[in-house]
């Protein structure tokens, strides 16, 4: 199909200017991904300066039917941005805050702004984009959209699908499709934004979006707190629910398989308690009317009290056993800093199989014991380290195999996938699918909503162009 | 295409029984609908026992390219249910709520189920199913979902999209397609859950859906508010979020013309205050933490003292004029059936042109004074009704014209789509397309979204049967 004779390389050049157009060792930063399993070598990397000019790279590669592979930040963990042979096409100079409306409270932002940016400006207007994960520091906007990214913070403000209002893509035929909608109600037709989000690039390339901004907590009370089971984390998760009106930012699971390793990989991070527990959560409330952050007359924030108090009833049920509360901000990051370092630490081992599943909240501790004793039947040597959202049920259960066997690398996902089928779960809660589970996929899916998925794909992008192989496994 | 020849009835009637194969004036229930704008002629109205027997007839219709045309509780004010020589499959009987599970806080609904059913069913688990609108008593979940219904509560709880998990959908070739997810994490492929929500069955018929569910407020602050102009009311809204940390479950914008109305056609209901206002609010609050619902030494509940505070500031401001707060559910109730009869109120008239739009918050006020000078130059005897959910800029500008001229009608709907696109606005917030907004979706929708909505159609009923000629206007 592709036009393997064309020279794409000079047209493009002429259009983006030289120093926009690489190849070879200069596309190495964005064509390995830093999990280190995907590396390729791309046809040419392009840095389109604006939307007109990445609308006529996809124009001119729909004409000549050749590949493009849309990247942003390129920190996904499932391979979405993987190129091979294929024009990649960086966001990275889309990179204007187009607008932040406090009064409507929105951003109005282009694919390439870096999430950090766009916290730093809302939170110079008193806002929060409460969307925020580990890699905020160079994920953008475009990649996040395109991943349906997750984050600590959904169990409050839900998913980034929730956050965006309105989005502008240039489709797979180089058309651009405007529903830049800054509305919170716009029911005009069938739902493109949605299907934009989330589609990992195959659909096209989300250029711009305008995003959801939220009013910035005045104060925050943040803890590691050890519990007794799971169950006396959900409970202590509804109690909390409860008493702050769910007012719970964060909500993370960090049990001693993770604590573990982290202090082993991280020396100088401390650990928060003396002694070593089963299960930590890391709790955060935020609180956002005055009469919460407004200190009593001893001093205390009331959202401070309302924790203290709602852990002081866990001692008593015994089902709290440990607990330290941030005392100011420099403490609240200390402890932030063990949790978002999670992907650096998971992705640390040689053979590393990563499962970012979502269970029913009550079933995630069925899961983890089924795999603890299903796990050394397949591989006795394996170790697994897990850490997850537990407020959402989404848990990113990373098994170190004893070695890079593709096969037992696959024995051990189907087990997983089996397991949280079994459960009522999902294989993919907010890392995406991209090529590392395209096989589960295909495995798993209701294969009526895959035909359907290939339907939308063929009639979006009859020649297959846009990030071809992701997402969608093929028909067989 | 259609096999005009062939006739269904005794293939239907021998799969549903005869007793759920109508035709004629059986159907009409069905067929007419309550505007008064719609009134068809189903080919035979076909009511399915459960998804099943559903699926068979649209896989007949299919094999024999025979319009389907699904309806649900037939409150649509849109015309997206208008049936004349279809087949009107009703999923009335697939009225089973499946379960109400409280620990995860979520239902699983067939489409038949009536929406007050739900509430009700959610409530005695101490949870509550926050969509809501005046025709809860017969609208159904399949109708709610596929019109992507708003109601008084978005501001909260946000909208029906958000409000829904995961669903099944029979698609246009009678495959059942089940993307039931009760997760809030799920992130596998393209996101054909929202591509149902909002298709007005022109893509499927949804069968059944997982909800989600939230504590039900312990209590509730509820108030009418006269202010002295819509940036006193916004300020107001803006006060209240602020002090109760975001718990406004309505803020419902009646101004003089609909209250004028209101109390000239329900003579019974009693007026809010002594005198007319120009413009009222009505505001509830709801308290779902103990320590906002638990009566203070004073016997007041804080969350009314928190209202009453609020509304203090305002009246030495100047911004808020009167205000009379519930003392008890009957006087909330009464609060409430003034707001909830409004379409009753709209459609009243003999010309009716109705406009659900939705516009940036702080350009509300801009809107109606532009229309209040423009409309009488269209129509000199036209009379504007207002009604809205200001929280989310979400307006029921209703004109009742002087005559039932088509062009006039057609006139003043443009007019209206004129103003709201100059003021970023959109022409669908909440009621759907339907047939209504058919032209106004050709004229107003960005014409790449529209191509890439029939195409997406196309690739999902490329024989053109479910729902024809409703939601995605035809290429010219």
């Amino acid at each position: 199909m592709t036009e393997a004779h064309l020279d794409p390389i000079p047209y493009l050049t002429d259009l983006l200017g030289p120093a926009h157009v690489l190849t070879g060792e200069d596309t190495r930063r964005h064509a390995h991904d830093w999990t280190g399993k995907y590396k390729g070598t791309p046809r040419a990397l392009l840095r389109p300066a604006d939307r007109d000019q990445l609308a006529a790279i996809v124009t001119y590669a729909a004409r000549h039917r050749l590949p493009v592979v849309p990247v942003a930040g390129n920190t996904g963990l499932a391979g979405g941005a993987y190129c091979d042979g294929a024009l990649m096409v960086s966001v990275e100079r889309l990179n204007r805050i187009r607008e932040i409306n406090p009064r409507a409270r929105s951003a109005t932002v282009e694919a390439g702004v870096i999430l950090s940016q766009l916290h730093d400006a809302a939170e110079a207007q008193d806002l929060v984009f409460p969307l925020s994960f580990g890699a905020r520091g160079s994920a953008m906007i475009g990649g996040v959209l395109s991943t349906n990214a997750g984050g600590s913070n959904v169990v409050r403000y839900g998913s980034t699908r929730g956050l965006c209002l309105g989005l502008e893509a240039v489709l797979p035929d180089g058309r651009v499709m405007d529903v830049m909608s800054p509305l919170h109600k716009d029911n005009t037709g069938l739902d493109l934004k949605d299907l934009m989000i989330g589609a990992e690039g195959t659909l096209g390339i989300v250029t711009a979006a305008v995003l959801r901004l939220f009013p910035r907590p005045r104060a925050y009370a943040t803890a590691m707190v050890a519990v007794s089971d799971l169950d006396a984390a959900l409970d202590l998760l509804n109690r909390l629910q409860e008493a702050t009106g769910g007012a719970v930012e964060a909500f993370e699971y960090m049990p001693d398989d993770y604590m573990r390793q982290l202090f082993r990989l991280r020396p100088e991070m401390r650990p928060p308690f003396d002694r070593a527990y089963p299960i930590s959560i890391m709790v955060e409330i935020g609180a956002t009317a005055p009469r919460d952050a407004t200190p009593g007359p001893d001093g205390r924030l009331p959202v401070v009290q309302l924790l203290e108090d709602t852990l002081g009833e866990g001692f008593e049920r015994g089902e709290v056993l440990d607990a330290v509360i941030a005392q100011n901000e420099t403490q609240r990051e200390e402890i932030w800093a063990r949790r978002e370092i999670s992907a650096e630490i998971c992705f640390s081992a040689a053979h590393v199989v990563d499962n970012d599943i979502a269970l029913p909240l009550d079933r995630v501790g069925t899961f983890l014991e089924r795999m603890t004793a299903r796990l050394p039947q397949i591989d006795p040597a394996a170790e697994s380290v897990t850490v997850g959202h537990l407020g959402d049920g989404n848990l990113h259960y990373t098994v170190w195999a004893s070695s890079g066997s593709a096969d037992l690398k696959e024995t051990i996902r189907e087990a997983v996938e089996d397991e949280v089928a079994a459960l009522d779960g999902s294989f993919s809660a907010e890392h995406g699918i991209g090529l590392s589970k395209l096989s589960t996929m295909a495995r798993r899916k209701n294969p009526v909503a895959l035909d359907a998925m290939r339907r939308i794909k063929a009639a979006l992008d009859p020649e297959g162009i846009m990030n071809p192989g992701k997402l969608v496994p093929p028909a067989d």
